[in-house]
């Protein structure tokens, strides 16, 4: 298999000024090519650590792309890193580049500065992919590793820059190497414990055949998903196995599941909704507004999603829901009876078809003995009636937030 | 200079499937301990790789620190060669962190598998910071190399379990190396672009002494935080070289400061409020419950915050909200008159002293030639009575979204 190791440079990722992005977004599009990336590292703006950190690499891999380390106020290291380890004697201008960044400073009417200039110089030993959206051009370099070929790339930082000069590289790689095939599916879980779900797919992933791998990959908003991987066969051997093992799998926790792929909670439950022509709203409590947002993150949620009423305040739940106030002063706002009558109330002065409603604890402060801090009472309300159901997490405030929105989504999603 | 390497580990970051989000977190944390990371690596679920990683990293620096391969299903694999690096010939039983873990799975319900119960072992050459929000323990080992003597942790991948562990990781560092004095001072700037902000303090950051580094963190719902880093001194000496760079700082842009550190645009608001004993609710049509949500994801909300309308569907605006079926007919939603409406109305409905309103087009889909995709009218209602504003983004929903909650919430702290 061939494998790829991805560089970022840059003094600002080891101060943790900023999150790479780059290498997630670089080791999708070569996993999607059957490219097994076995490393991901990053390292300073200075030339001992580039140097080692980049024989490291090209002893590691057979595809080395790195990104960073060439803007026009760095001190251009990489490129000088490259040039000595592909022993290039001299730069020389990149024509294609070269006009590039003449029109792109004449458009801005902006003086073109000599380090501006100096972008579109290369390594002689280099080939030139040209950057249309920014000035540091793309390079690719062949270097020859313990009898083996290896090709490194070396791009821009900026991540916009990276994600639109990533197709040509992809296409540069594949016209080097013959990629190995790779698939995936991820189908997406949520209200079943990551130990819980482990068991009782059990049986079925030791059974896996040896070309298939299993990843867990929990979330806190997304819950569990599971993501199949499939080497060595072709596309349509590969879906088809893929699809049978998700088959299995769907009929051993069908309950459990709410989507694949990219899906999130709400959005799956929004699809339902759309499917059924029915409408939703919401009265959150301790999620405060979480709830409502995250449906309405998903694109076209307002043909389905009416709006909700944030309850933070116990006012707001006896005057505008019109929550019994004998119901809160009974059972206290952390109660079955709250939340149910919350969602019955919501779903009656919205006019929806559905509703949820959710009132707890998320911490750090209050709680009581009975319902201590991560403990929430979700209710959902349709043409069944009323459900409802009480959550417990040990999380932060914010953590319980997120798994108190996921699970009371899902409560809907298991009752429509 | 005390140096440290930051290991995660996990296929699914090297396949791309999720962007690591705990190096930044934990390089940060050490940056501001004076500590220098010098490399950062991932590496996939499997034991030559995980060896290899680590004995680099042991090898470049005097603290590893590995995130991830813990979880309680197959794919975990650090624990096994962690115990051989250390030379562990047993794995003892954690009482703390199994009697953390009975009483997790006891208060949600859940029976303790094999798996979860084998979490709370660890081996017998490594100290334990319990994980008091998830059930794999944090594990110390000291490793001998190079004669000189090496801290590695391991703690689990879940990025809220290391957000939550890390204080106690790094205390755990304090008393084992004596670091170095670096002190940081944030001051945290919103409604004003990063290039009109940096041509404002252009002369400032010029005269900055050279022991002060200043760098820019732009964020979509932060805004702009401008962190000045001091090196070298003593705490005295430093914290008042701070103070007087952040007075002149103040004199500049005073206007845009909302607050200092790690507060957030809601929070600062919501410390005014609080200040002066003051209520608030909100009416919310495209952030659709995300100005509701990051005012209560600060604890303590609960004083001031009453709670709010999300009017996503019109009929939420002109029946609940009763905002004039007139004034939606004549102007349409996105408008300075059905914002400022809306801000009136919910303010009349929920009886607190401010409000805040917003409608608008988030994309990717709607908007008008008048109002595209990235339009929105803002208002807040007061003591002054009500004050609106237009506001235009050329972003993703998503960025949108944000930075119109942001400004929103900012609106109101110009105007109290």
């Amino acid at each position: 298999m061939i494998t790829a190791s991805i560089c970022t440079i840059g003094d600002e990722i080891l101060i943790g000024q900023i999150t790479d992005t780059n290498s997630s977004l670089i080791a999708k599009a070569l996993n999607n090519k059957g490219i097994r990336v076995n490393l991901m590292i990053s390292t300073g703006d200075n030339e001992p650590d580039i140097k080692k950190t980049l024989t490291k690499c090209v002893g590691d891999s057979d595809i080395v792309i790195i990104t960073g380390g060439l803007g026009p106020t760095k001190d251009d290291i990489t490129k000088k890193v490259l040039a000595e380890m592909s022993g290039s004697k001299k730069y020389v201008k990149n024509v294609q580049q070269m006009e590039l960044n003449t029109v792109y400073f004449k458009e801005r009417g902006i003086k073109m500065l000599d380090i501006n200039i100096r972008q579109a110089y290369v390594p002689e030993t280099c080939t030139v992919i040209a950057n249309k959206i920014g000035t540091a051009p793309i390079m690719q370099f062949s270097v020859k590793k313990d009898d083996r070929q290896k090709i490194v790339f070396s791009m821009p930082g900026v991540p916009f820059e990276t994600e639109h000069a990533l197709p040509e590289v992809i296409k540069a790689i594949e016209s080097f190497f013959k990629t190995e095939n790779i698939f995936h599916k991820t189908i997406c879980t949520i209200g079943i414990p990551e130990s819980e779900l482990a068991k009782t797919i059990e049986d079925w992933e030791t059974g896996l055949p040896e070309n298939i791998h299993l990843a867990y990959l929990p979330d806190a908003m997304l819950g569990v998903r599971l993501r199949m991987s499939i080497y060595g066969v072709d596309k349509i051997t590969g879906e088809k196995e893929l699809e049978e093992q998700s088959r299995k799998l769907y009929s051993l926790i069908r309950p459990s599941i709410y989507g694949e792929g990219d899906e999130n909670p709400a959005g799956a439950v929004g699809k339902i909704l759309m499917s059924e022509n029915k409408t939703l709203c919401v009265a959150e409590s301790c999620t405060g507004g979480m709830i409502c947002s995250v449906f309405t993150e998903n694109p076209g949620s307002s043909k389905y999603f009416y709006g909700g009423i944030i309850c933070y305040d116990i006012s707001v739940k006896t005057d505008i829901l019109k929550v019994n106030k004998e119901v809160v002063e009974k059972y206290g706002v952390v109660s079955r009876q709250c939340a149910e009558a919350m969602a019955t109330e919501v779903k009656n002065l919205l006019g929806t078809d559905y509703s949820i409603s959710i009132t707890g604890f998320a911490g750090p402060d209050g709680g009581t003995k009975e319902n201590p801090v991560g403990t929430a009472w979700i209710a959902v309300c349709g043409k069944k009636g009323v459900i409802s159901q009480r959550l417990f997490f040990r999380g932060t405030r914010n953590i319980n937030r997120k798994r108190f929105t996921s699970h009371a989504i899902d409560l809907l999603r298991r009752n429509i």
